[in-house]
């Protein structure tokens, strides 16, 4: 059956043109995709007219406005109601399009996301969730940056929605959930993280919960998801990023000055980088799911490239077809008990 | 001038013998350190014995009581008082000692650090203080874990000490300090960094403040001092450690799936990743300093070898040899009209 996404085609540093590349990409491994594309007309339609195929499975729809990638939120909410990156998620609400993809401006899109389509039944707040390479498996983060507060209640939210991604996503029967502390003993830690474990410890759902986490564990791969605030998530996401790429460029830079015995060994051991690259290339992690949303939004990373942008689009179609929203509104709904539930309106709502 | 370091015989996984064969070591390279050993008498008699020139530089204190690695540190602050730990600190406090080290539990370490020496003028909270490597340089961050709960103010003198520690212990002739956070906007974060910044902004201290980084700044060098909460400053720590250890790993890994080819050029560029592995040397940042007490402790990481403990008392010496306590007090008594004064009461004290 096919399956329409909604595409911001002027999201991201390199937008148009990786959106149309990346849908194109998209299309050739997914040939029951469709989409719709919001943006300039002027620009989009030559893109699309060089490539017939992605043309013939595309509807573009000319908006003249986008928001800008540092616009403030609040303000690209009020005023941006005829953005490139509203109108693709305005095409979600209206069932249109069963999902909507940005490399845009994040909290933008966020702001958007939420005010369009609200949250899940038992969901406060969506979180960004993406996958991250461990050393055992890859494993599921969240939230990546869209609560810089947050309360035991939403760390709890953030445990249910991300066992359900790691069990619907990564095909994990049982996925083991840590919550990201500076130490693993019981004691360690603010009310925050301690108030989220002793919900997740009362918790009669079957979920496999671990206790506290290090960092090194989530390197690691010590459980499969792990749940933070976003502002602490954000942080170690990027730390995580910035070591990788430092230790990259450390490599390459101690090559160049090794002479010809270290030139010779790089040649020979060539297969051996490559292979290492494509394990940790981004691309392939990209695409975050903007989980507990009422409908289906990823935000692709605004600096990735064409392959990148349609790793973002498999995501979300993947998200869609594996019905990923409503398992977690089955989840959801054995949440209640579990949750504190501080009077009577308030348990019936 | 000789300078004497107090030492927790008894703390750390490999304790007492990476102890005083770190003690040993750091003695080879600063032959004016005199050493007070704090300890099991009967674990380590016979390990100084083994070493006379250690033996004629070190005395030994007997005590049979140690701090557990994992005991809650507000018992081991009531209950510790003969450990080895406790008496290591109080010989700091009564000026028998220069510094302290210990490689043992850091959070019992702590408690009893500000029990006994309390902290400099003008600091609320000491936090705890490494040097890390980074892209362009070695950077100070702090607090790694101290305070996970933190105020604006504390965020503010973590920046103040910071930024002495790199100027005095790094040489940077006018470090820029930036406060950890989710993106690099004015905007971003929450209430207790934006705080920070506004202080910091309007500090009339020589101050460089960069403003907000993000965790892919830190790694890149972007500036000298990382300023972050202890909560948020372990996850950054462990997670760099972490990305850096599952790196190396999946190098490993792949050269040895890699077969003859890549065997041989592992084998011509093996000088590569020996330098390599030097530069990130976890035991070439090892010893992590106590900021803002009034005394130079210093934590030695609890799984670290002699080398790496002798790296920490190194540290201590040159804290103390540099003057970087007293420096942070001239330093703090500038910042008093930076620093909110609710009161006149409290402006006197």
């Amino acid at each position: 059956m096919s399956l329409t996404i909604a595409l911001d085609g002027m999201g991201g540093d390199a937008a148009p043109g990786i959106v149309v590349d990346g849908a194109a990409q998209a299309l050739e491994r997914h040939d029951d995709l469709r989409f719709i594309l919001f943006g300039d007309e002027a620009r989009l339609q030559p893109l699309l007219a060089a490539r017939p195929q992605l043309a013939a499975r595309c509807t573009l729809r000319h908006t003249p406005d986008f928001v800008a990638g540092d616009a403030k939120p609040s303000l690209a909410l009020r005023q941006g109601r005829n953005t490139s990156m509203r109108l693709a998620i305005n095409a979600v609400k209206d069932g249109e399009a069963a999902a909507a993809v940005s490399a845009g401006n994040t909290g933008a899109l966020m702001a958007m996301a939420k005010f369009v389509l609200k949250t899940l039944p038992g969901v406060d707040r969506p979180a960004i969730t993406s996958v991250m390479p461990a050393r055992r498996h890859p494993i599921v983060v969240l939230d990546l940056g869209a609560n810089v507060d947050c309360g035991p209640e939403h760390l709890f939210q953030f445990a249910v929605m991300g066992e359900v991604f790691a069990r619907v996503m990564l095909g994990v029967e049982k996925p083991r959930v840590g919550l990201l502390n500076v130490g693993t003993e019981e004691l360690k830690g603010d009310d925050v993280v301690r108030g989220a474990a002793t919900m997740l410890r009362g918790s009669d759902l079957p979920i496999d919960f671990h206790g506290f986490v290090e960092g090194t564990d989530v390197t690691e791969g010590v459980v499969d998801v792990v749940v933070t605030d976003g502002f602490t998530g954000n942080v170690a996401l990027k730390m995580a990023e910035g070591t990788a790429a430092m230790f990259t460029a450390a490599l390459k830079e101690a090559f160049e000055v090794g002479g010809l015995r270290a030139k010779l060994g790089y040649l020979l051991a060539r297969p051996v980088f490559q292979a290492l690259k494509d394990k940790f290339d981004p691309r392939r992690y990209n695409g975050a799911m903007f989980l507990g949303l009422n409908g289906v939004v990823v935000k692709s990373h605004g600096g990735t490239d064409a392959l990148g942008f349609s790793a973002a689009i498999a995501t979300a179609a993947d998200l869609v077809r594996k019905g990923t929203n409503e398992r977690i509104i089955e989840e959801m709904g054995g949440t209640k008990p579990a949750a504190p539930v501080p009077d009577a309106q308030a348990a019936a709502s």
